[in-house]
């Protein structure tokens, strides 16, 4: 199980507000910096290799300008990116703070920022989720997105879309870009349920059938994941919700039907996260009483073993005796007498712990 | 224990917003649609063979159209009646979603879009319930059913109504239509909950008696069949009185207190379950005090045993030993004395527990 | 236990709403009705035998009428008594509907309808309660109350005020009726709970007592009874609120103190029955406890004897064998030696045990 | 532990609403009146003998009139006092129910009736604590007291602070002077706090330390009392709070902050209740889990007894056997060998269980 | 553990409100007083000596005044600041009771005060946490800071920024000062959660691996401290809420995105509190679990034993009776036919608790 969760953030401590304080895990390659810009009538994406290709073309036709910045851990590069668009500076502090937990705000009605964190299942066996740090800044003609620099761009099909075909996307504004940015990251989280529920299968199976394969352990592990994905995807509720109705101009009449919906697929996947975790704390009493049906069994057998051989053990010590004056040594019949009580003592006890159905 | 609910939906992910797909089981059956069309002075019912039979016909009086669209995994089919309807692709992907969780939207005011979930009892040992994703589309004079392909139409009482006679279904609008067919899907929760009902009484029972055929297993398979069902009744609760409240046209003043009516009998169904459940945290309390009070009568048992044998045993231990020097073996009584020590060592013991009560 | 509690309500479901269904135990008697007449001058208390009898007699100057139905098996007569008074057919079915929770319904402002519980102690030991459905109509002059039919009639203490003098009820109208029969059911409440506190002081001594008597059955029992008693008296606090809040003509500014106080009463004894709740949980803590502390002085006894004479058994074993070379058994004393040696062990042993508290 | 906390209140049950009955404890004494009588100028304090004596001396110039009625089981005389100064029989009723929980009232804005709970020590050890009904009703220039007849008068600090100087007390209206009052209560709910974290203290230390001086028993009984008390605490918030927002001329702006102070301390009261309570449920747990480690040592005894005498008791017992031909036992150091096989053993098994770490 | 945190406040109970009474550790050290004067052109800092310097200079030219005292301990000192600067007597006993819950009020929209907790890490093993009593009186061009004598000041690092050069907090007014200084004082929370998250880290490990080191009691002690820290943070959530909301003229619209800030990371703090208290209780879970586990396998040792054994010490006994007439005796290889027997019993013993999976 992963150290990290246990951490508060850290580094930006004792520091003046505002300054930028990168504290996820350490990276030496470069920021990757891609610039989209289009309309229903055209499209370009071009690698932006200096600073001056970030700021909006005003030359060409009124068009949407999306800057997509993979990796948050160069500051002083996010830090010039916020100079050019005017960005307050503790937003750019929440930017690069992979801490941070998922907030929306607006800012004067000129631009929204919202963060939200993209799941990755790091490992299947244990389960083990991680959380990227994604941000957007939305105006009404640009768009900028941060991300965590990993290997593959999680965006790529909202790519695809708009390059593909004048859609849905190309014909509306940054707000409708913006969810369905949103939208590829809230699907995935059920991508990422779907492994709890494969493992909640398994481990059910495993405890309801009485194998000792899965312990508490398990499902505490699997408990902790769920908390931490719970932790990552319940302030969207609140966020989306907050964008519906904020009287902002920057969600169009027509895009709010597909927050709303977004909206229904976060209830839903909380939801989800909520049954699984009562659905664990189920399987957790389920295994105790099933540890405690098996000391039960433990403590009968040993009860029945003691109960049948400790008479018989007194019996033969009672022949076993030395005295000079015992009159059933000398009966020609007394061994095979004895044996004969022996057996049906033996069968009494039987009897009488079938008959309390401990047998 | 059906594997269906731990897994949250999944094949629409990842796709363009608005995509219909179809999640539910396999189903070889072609959707059948029925088309009911009735006012207080007419009433017809015919199977719709062509897409152009699904629209209303506006050559005939003023009427309701009941459209009837029994299964929802033909998507393209529930596509063309979308567009036939002006309804919005949301609402399409909402009403083939069939791990939808219950919902109710206006549009516009010019229709309302309503999903819930009809509970089928697939199996009664152990209980198993199912859910079926029911969808309205209701408009001023139209309203559109979707069910899942089952065999059973669970809509034929008010149809058999419609049919018999000029009652208050013939002579209300499409809002007490929606109420009606509501109304049934709440009353056959009740039918459900009576299955659980008659469960509970029997492992109460078995339990309070301290019969062992039922475990923790058990209640903990209908807790999940529970949590299922609250899960598919809860969110009736916020429809229902969103639909009382909300100032729409649809709903007429008259129809209200149906609605009311319906609601309190949503609220007593959720009251029930609640009640359920307490049930059944209780019952798995008792259970294990009885697990623990069983385990403490075994220990008693192999105490009680002990307690009285190893004495005897050490007595009849120490003269089996071999001194050539022990008196009391020359004694010509020494065996009848032993005996008469060991019986009343054996009384004092039983006396002993009979004190402290372990007998 | 009755089995009762665990089944909803059941055989009005899949009839049209508004049909009446009586469900309740089935009983023989007809249905009595009384129709008092009053106000500040006159009283008049008669049996009804017809129908016609039922309606207000206008002929007489301004009066308050109280028709008391006391039976609501026979749903024909509880219909004809609605259409004389105009009442909707929805009330009319949770008049009858034994299972229905308390509510309170406006409507209109011309007539409040209210349905609330009486609760009987059907048995002491074990204690069950079973709950007698009362509702009551209430217009601007009349009032009619239908309950259950049993031996007692309940409302006797108002009509014995009415009768003896001009008090506080004969002065007001129907909203200090409607109070004074609300308060004699309240006020029943504080009886019912006696036996549950008289109850619990019986359990909770044996329980501390550490005496076996009661069990974690018993307190199951209890919680099951107590849980039933609040769910029959917590929606009352929600109608009394609402009653007095309500801006309507049919609560008197004068009156609205005395539904305060109710109010008051009903919350206290919501609060007895939620502290009871938490006391079973607690008794059941501790008798838990209590049943781990008894295992383990039975497990000590055990340790402690086995710890005792197994090395006894063994020193004894020693010198039971053969071999030809065993110096010991020679010794003249060595019988006494031996002896020596295990009433030292079993004097260690003792001390050992002394030590660790286990004696 | 007393009894009387598990009865709701009782014999003004059935009777006609309004009627005055007192419930507490009997009490022979004479109810106690003394009236003060003070501004900024004079202050009075004496003994009432008359009930004449009891209403406002109009006669002198504007000041407060304090009645201190010390006893309510009069309830003849509580009912006169009522009339005098126009009291609700509602609220004479709740001013003598001892088992009323506190409440605020505000009638006509013409004066205020509060009631409220002075919490006494019965007993430390184990510890009880006791409520007394104290009740206060404040009108514009005069303010009535009512307490149970106890030993100690708890108002004595105000009437000392009164006749001392013409301090803050003098200087206000009733509104400080009802503050001065509830304070005194508030501040002795703290004392009695000080006696539960001091028994808190000593539970903890025991238990932590693994001692069985203290059972669930002791922790039981704190929490009941507890319990008790938050229940007497609770509502004042609520009616701090109504007090401080509700528009009435009664209480003065400059009088607020006073108020605002009192519901911080009542709020740290309730806070410190809280904790103690989630205190006492840890401690249980931690108790528990001491009750189950003392169990796992106990059953590691006896199994290390077992494991190491068993096997040595067999071996004893094989060359205990009567065979024939047994070569062993002829052997010369046979008996010796016996011996170092048998030492070997109880090593070896000392070893596994220190290995194993059980010993 | 410390004893302090089960202690109410004490001394100023039974006084007149709006006494000061000290109630923290007893402190020999005369408090320190500082005051720094700055504006955007100028600062000041210097120690004040007499009461006099205490008031602002208004012979300078618009500017802060930051009155720094250090020390609560010198009640009369406090009181004749609170007349300089006009303070609330209740103010002042806030500022001095050390006990006192931070909290926010408001005066006149003159001024506001704010109180609230800076915590110190006493302890590292066990961990104990201790709070410093912060207090803020904040006019519009005035600040007045109080806190507890401690050895390190922990306001420091914002006198340095002062200093140091003309920055945010130089040109900003009070309602700037008092964030940094907040800032400050939530930064370090996160400090101390660190601690939590260390021990948490090593405890879980200890746990999960199944190594006795750590027992219930430590993550009692965890959990009790970190109760405590969580009572010390949660108020904070409403007070900057409150700050940000209210509608006053003390903090102006640019300084409220700074204070946006702190209460995010005050709800960071407390959402690491509640993951770290969910977490603990789980990890007692396991932690119980553990031992349930080690107990059955102390059992199933002890059966094992117990079930080999016994059969094997009866079959010797039954050779060691003396019989005159038992044939196997005399048998020739009766001896070795016996030991076979024996160690079939054996292999057979210990077949079955492999199958049984019990070894």
């Amino acid at each position: 199980m992963s150290k990290r969760k246990h951490r508060p953030k850290r580094e930006n401590l004792l520091t003046s507000p505002g300054t930028l304080t990168y504290i996820g895990p350490d990276i030496q390659l470069k920021t990757k910096v891609r610039k989209l810009q289009y309309n229903e009538k055209f499209y370009t994406n071009e690698a932006v290799t200096s600073l001056a290709e970030c700021s909006i073309n005003t030359t060409l036709e009124p068009h949407i300008t999306w800057l997509d910045v993979d990796g948050i851990h160069e500051t002083s590069l996010i830090g010039k990116i916020g100079q050019i668009y005017h960005l307050h500076p503790l937003i750019l502090e929440d930017i690069v703070n992979t801490e941070h937990k998922p907030k929306l705000e607006v800012y004067d009605s000129s631009y929204i920022f919202l963060t939200l964190k993209m799941l990755h299942v790091d490992s299947e066996e244990p389960l083990e989720i991680s959380a990227e740090h994604v941000s957007f800044v939305a105006g009404n003609d640009y768009l900028i997105s941060f991300q965590e620099e990993r290997s593959d761009d999680i965006f790529n099909p909202v790519i695809d879309r708009l390059k593909a075909s004048v859609g849905k996307t190309r014909r509306n504004g940054t707000d409708y870009l913006v969810f369905a940015l949103m939208d590829i990251i809230v699907d995935n989280y059920f991508l990422v349920l779907e492994k709890f529920g494969e493992k909640l299968d398994t481990i059910e199976e495993s405890i309801i059938s009485g194998s000792k394969k899965h312990s508490l352990n398990d499902l505490y592990g699997l408990k902790r994941e769920l908390t931490f994905v719970r932790r990552a995807i319940w302030p969207l509720r609140d966020m989306i919700n907050q964008l519906i109705r904020e009287d902002n101009s920057l969600i169009s009449k027509d895009v709010v039907p597909y927050y709303r919906d977004l909206y229904d697929h976060t209830m839903q996947a909380v939801d989800t996260i909520d049954s699984y975790r009562e659905l664990l704390a189920s399987l957790a009493d389920v295994h105790l009483s099933t540890i405690s049906n098996r000391m039960n069994a433990v403590m009968k057998t040993l009860t029945i073993f003691s109960a049948i051989f400790m008479p018989l053990t007194f019996i033969v010590g009672v022949y076993g005796m030395n005295f000079d004056n015992m009159p059933e040594l000398r009966h020609h019949n007394g061994y095979f007498y004895t044996w004969g009580v022996m057996i049906i003592v033996t069968i009494g006890m039987i009897l009488y712990f079938k008959l309390k159905k401990w047998m």
